[in-house]
């Protein structure tokens, strides 16, 4: 069951102690401005995801975050062979559970783009143990899409050969969180975090989740108890070593 | 130099003759309420981008159109080799030319992930001829983004062996336009149109662009002088035979 959500904006009490109301009569003066539940986590709003650059006083600043990506594994091929509702649902079933999966932890759903997601752990709502939440929020996503998928190829006997999966993979560490670009303006974080996690996540199989030795340093190895073993990604000059989480 | 914009919404003109005032006093009034210049398109309003369920009294509809994918080759060595400030700027300026090549061309800059830019060219700006417009935009990216990153990289002497390009790929036919997911609403398209485009910007050398044979059906040959080639694609079962322009 989904956690009730809260009432004022969590990244502006906790980053400027500004109470912003986002639910019942409170809110109703906010939402005439346009400040509202964002998008990207429903218990911050509207300030803290369009007006980064005004509050902070400058256009980015550096933050240590875990930084997850998931990815839909068969869409492409699933997307040729599956009648066009399905399709269409398929994706809400994905994009949803890893919302609630995402928010459950405090997480930011920062980006979709077809059949990837991008989220952020500890900014703007702060959690100390951000790498303990990644992962407990990719296990949820593991065992949510495992559920609604599989009544998916129960209705779909055609689909039984085919892959259908969620691959996930997380690092953590500094990144630069803030806007970038000046004509399309956009909020977002950047570093070798990120670009690792990107291509942990490029390295699974479907259903399973890589982490970086930085994620198992920080959570420790009980949690994590699978053997590492070194990849070659793209675009990293030396093999970098993932464990299955 | 980029082109003036516009006074009202061209997506609400022309698909609901709507004129919703972007610019000026008259747009006062529509700010309070939160309608203002979309971050996609400064020349559609918010109102396309945030309220299409309610307005086109469903979540998807199908339209033909032309769907661009470019990517920044080298990002993520890049990354790792500049200093913090250079790959911001690097980010800035890709968005950036990017942004104001897709604009041109009257295309919604729909996605940013990373390196990676997502277009969609007749919807809701409506144009019959957005095979060309996208090849236009893609052509313009290719050109801005020279330019820069040539200055970039006479000022980092260290990365002159490095590899720094765009590479695009453009397909166009029939998509599902409309909102996915429920918890997470996201504006943007889908079909095999999209993965298509998206896949054939990954075959492409940094600083190519490779377009599909409906994008040279519609465009005529003169356009696109190259030999076609039939590339192996990620999820698709068939070769794909894709044309350099």
């Amino acid at each position: 069951m989904a956690a009730p959500h809260a009432r004022i904006c969590k990244g502006c009490w906790q980053q400027l102690r500004l109470p912003v109301p986002l639910r019942g009569p409170a809110s109703v003066p906010f939402r005439v401005f346009g400040i509202r539940p964002s998008r990207m986590n429903p218990n911050i709003c509207t300030i803290c995801e369009l007006m980064f650059t005004r509050i902070r006083g400058g256009r980015t600043i550096s933050v240590d975050v875990s930084v997850l990506f998931a990815d839909l594994r068969g869409y492409t091929t699933l997307s040729q062979l599956l009648p066009f509702d399905a399709v269409s649902s398929l994706l809400d079933v994905f994009y949803d559970e890893c919302a609630e999966a995402i928010w459950e932890h405090d997480g930011l759903l920062n980006k979709t783009l077809g059949d990837a997601v991008m989220a952020i752990f500890n900014f703007p709502i702060e959690k100390p143990d951000h790498a303990e939440q990644a992962l407990r929020a990719a296990r949820e996503i593991q065992r949510r899409c495992g559920v609604r998928f599989k009544s998916l190829l129960a209705d779909h006997p055609e689909l039984s050969r085919s892959e259908l999966g969620v691959g996930i993979g997380i690092d953590c560490g500094s990144v630069t969180f803030g806007e970038f670009g000046r004509s399309h303006r956009d909020l977002t974080a950047i570093g070798t975090v990120v670009n690792t996690a990107a291509r942990a996540q490029a390295a699974t199989a479907a259903g399973q989740i890589l982490v970086t030795q930085s994620i198992r340093d920080r959570i420790g190895a009980g949690w994590i108890s699978g053997e590492g073993r070194a990849y070659d990604l793209k675009g990293f000059e030396n093999p970098v070593t993932l464990y299955p989480a």
